[in-house]
């Protein structure tokens, strides 16, 4: 299902020695002994599912689905991404069904949040707003927006069939909505924004979109228990982990680029851009998460990475079998001489891309790359690949001897703005 | 209209003694005779745009705008990002005009093609292909495969009149169309994809979603005439430039982050990474050009930024007023508690989270930044905007000793690519 190439890597695992520490660690994380401790609930979730609760999502969801046509999703960083990835992944950019999730509450921009009202006016939508502690600010604003054009359009006590929240067990601003007859999920208090994604976080707005979440679910659970192996040897999630560590420590290799085939996938890298970043980015140390989609990006950062400044490694997610597919057909004339393709589809193309373009940066290139590699993107595949990242970003924090699950440098501009905006 | 700020951006432009390597790269650049100067055309096309040509593609786009709903730009790498990023800088992200620009042709991903196409098929579009040689591989399939859906649609003749060709003077594979009476338009031979947007490239395809292209090229003309100015001291472009220089070379930082504060600006840091990254990334040097749009990145890179490992300067675009706003009205209830912010514009809180931000990082965080501040963003200070950049790059280059104006290395995959494709 999911492979994962490092001969690319230019990194020989056996020759660092860590086999023993990545089995003190991988124990540190199972019984959640490590620091940040108190946020390692996501480590086995996928078997502690409220199955009451993912009863109601899924019957909500449907309701959802009947009654409205758009599912505004309020919510910023882990809040939204996971969703949002997912839904991109498995539906592309410009998705058939009729039934569309529109992303508001992660942006201050007048620009952005006018334009989606003005969309909303004429669409028939329900909200969804997630925040753990209901006191984001780019989400709240969204959604006092966004519920005051809800209750214009429906009145008030049609707009509480229409709002569902997400947020904390008990505290928090949101939770207190419950008891006036909104609807009400839990993200758990031992799981964080980046590691939420299969909570009611991802699940709910998964579900309006038709998305399998058993399934999604399904495939955590697997890679829950083909990665709790505390042996290096058989773990590719943990090999992973290890890999991109040397990279850094050995190689000084200081980004780490994700890099895609698909454009439908960038979203899948800003989540992972956010798995790393805010897990790792402390005390100073590190590896920035860029991204990049090829080929189009091959036309604009290809020169840099081919041939600049050496301070890039690629983690390459690659999916052999793409969601929809083209043939390039004969064309009598050929006046652009591409008849050589006819009867080709794109997918095979864009192999030949990905193979071409490993090749060049690689071996003429000197850029070492990581390749996983997956027969196609579906729920549980998907599943299956988040997890792997959480958990290999787990290794690779504690690798660092830092705590994977706190974020304190995020709170320095907010109290910045706060006093700029004149918040008591 | 145009500020730079450099004050946090711990550099000291008198300290470096470089004022006199300024004016002779100045003179090179306005000389056309340093490296590469077969390709300095963009430095004073605004002065020689053909106005026959320009006439001409005011009348195209008017017509298209009569007879068709949408235009499909065809493009990849330079011959895309500039028309993208300033269509969706002036529009938005979900502009109102029911006359709608699609970008295909920079992509292999069968999903995103396949989507497009069946979007097109209830669309009546128009196609403006652009290419210099006419053999971009992403670029003919794209137009192999919408130029089929075209005719099908609506005939070979009345295609005809429906295809736009932007193309070279004389070579390459779309230029015999011309013969057979398609509309074609010249990419100046001395003017290389990523300097081309204020040529035919970027001009036919703005002009076609109603943006007033006179004021675009006036803005770039103002700029060259500012910019073209061997005096440090009075130079902004040139202070900027040789700030960047000097975050690698005095305080060792691999990474530029490119900062803005609304999400249709993002295809803006689009273009800003192709122009410095293929034009610096050579002979192992360049510093990597990223992007964060703010707030939302604040959400998950913001730690990173704040505390991680520090590789990382800002240049942050900022722009005053919006395109469009959304005022925060007072809640009864306020049960979120923003009632504080009641009666302000969105406008007015992202200028805080602007200036927190900034702050933090500069300050706290201990991260240079060179800020860029615009009034508003309109057709004329976009004009100067990426004039501005497109001349800074080239200094940047030239301090490096590096050709600012070939790209040797993005051939290697694509060697590599047409060997795999079977390709004569």
């Amino acid at each position: 299902m999911m492979k994962i190439n490092l001969t690319h890597s230019q990194i020989d695992l056996n020759t660092l020695n860590l086999e023993e520490k990545i089995a003190e660690i991988d124990a540190m994380i199972t019984q959640k002994s490590g620091a940040g401790n108190d946020y390692l609930g996501w480590v086995d979730y996928p078997l502690h599912v409220d199955q009451a609760e993912l009863k109601q999502i899924k019957e909500d969801a449907k309701y959802v689905r009947e009654h409205f046509d758009t599912l505004v999703v309020c919510g910023i960083g882990g809040s939204y991404l996971g969703a949002r990835a997912v839904y991109e992944a498995l539906k592309g950019l410009y998705p058939e069904d009729p039934f569309k999730i529109i992303f508001l509450g992660q942006t201050f921009s007048g620009t952005y949040i006018e334009q989606v009202l003005r969309v909303l006016k004429r669409r028939k939508f329900a909200i969804n707003v997630i925040s753990k502690s209901g006191t984001t600010t780019e989400t709240s604003i969204a959604f006092r927006l966004v519920k005051k054009l809800l209750v214009e359009q429906i009145g008030e006590e049609e707009a509480k069939k229409a709002i569902f929240i997400t947020t904390d067990k008990e505290k928090g601003l949101l939770r207190p909505l419950a008891k006036e007859g909104y609807r009400t999920y839990t993200l758990p208090s031992d799981i964080g924004g980046r590691y939420s994604v299969f909570t009611p976080v991802g699940l709910f707005p998964l579900a309006c979109a038709n998305i399998d979440v058993d399934s999604f679910l399904l495939g955590a659970k697997e890679a829950m228990q083909l990665y709790a192996n505390p042996n290096l040897k058989e773990n590719n999630c943990y090999q992973y982990a290890l890999t991109r560590y040397a990279m850094k420590e050995k190689l000084s290799k200081q980004v780490e680029l994700f890099v895609t085939y698909e454009p439908h996938y960038q979203m899948l890298s800003e989540w992972l851009k956010q798995l790393f970043g805010e897990s790792e980015g402390k005390e100073h140390l590190g590896i920035y998460p860029a991204s990049c989609c090829f080929s189009t990006d091959l036309h604009s950062l290809g020169q840099f990475i081919q041939e600049g400044n050496p301070l890039l490694f690629e983690t390459i997610i690659y999916v052999d079998k793409p969601l929809h597919d083209v043939t390039i057909e004969k064309d009598i004339k050929d006046e652009d001489q591409l008849n050589y393709l006819a009867g080709k589809n794109l997918e095979f193309v864009n192999e030949k891309a990905f193979l071409g373009t490993l090749d060049a940066h690689a071996n003429s290139g000197n850029v070492p790359c990581i390749v996983i590699e997956l027969d196609s993107l579906d729920e549980r595949s998907l599943g299956h690949l988040l997890y792997f990242f959480m958990r290999a970003c787990a290794m690779a924090c504690y690798l660092l001897d830092i705590n994977p699950f706190n974020q304190p440098g995020v709170e320095v501009y907010k109290k910045n703005m706060f006093k700029l905006l004149g918040k008591k």
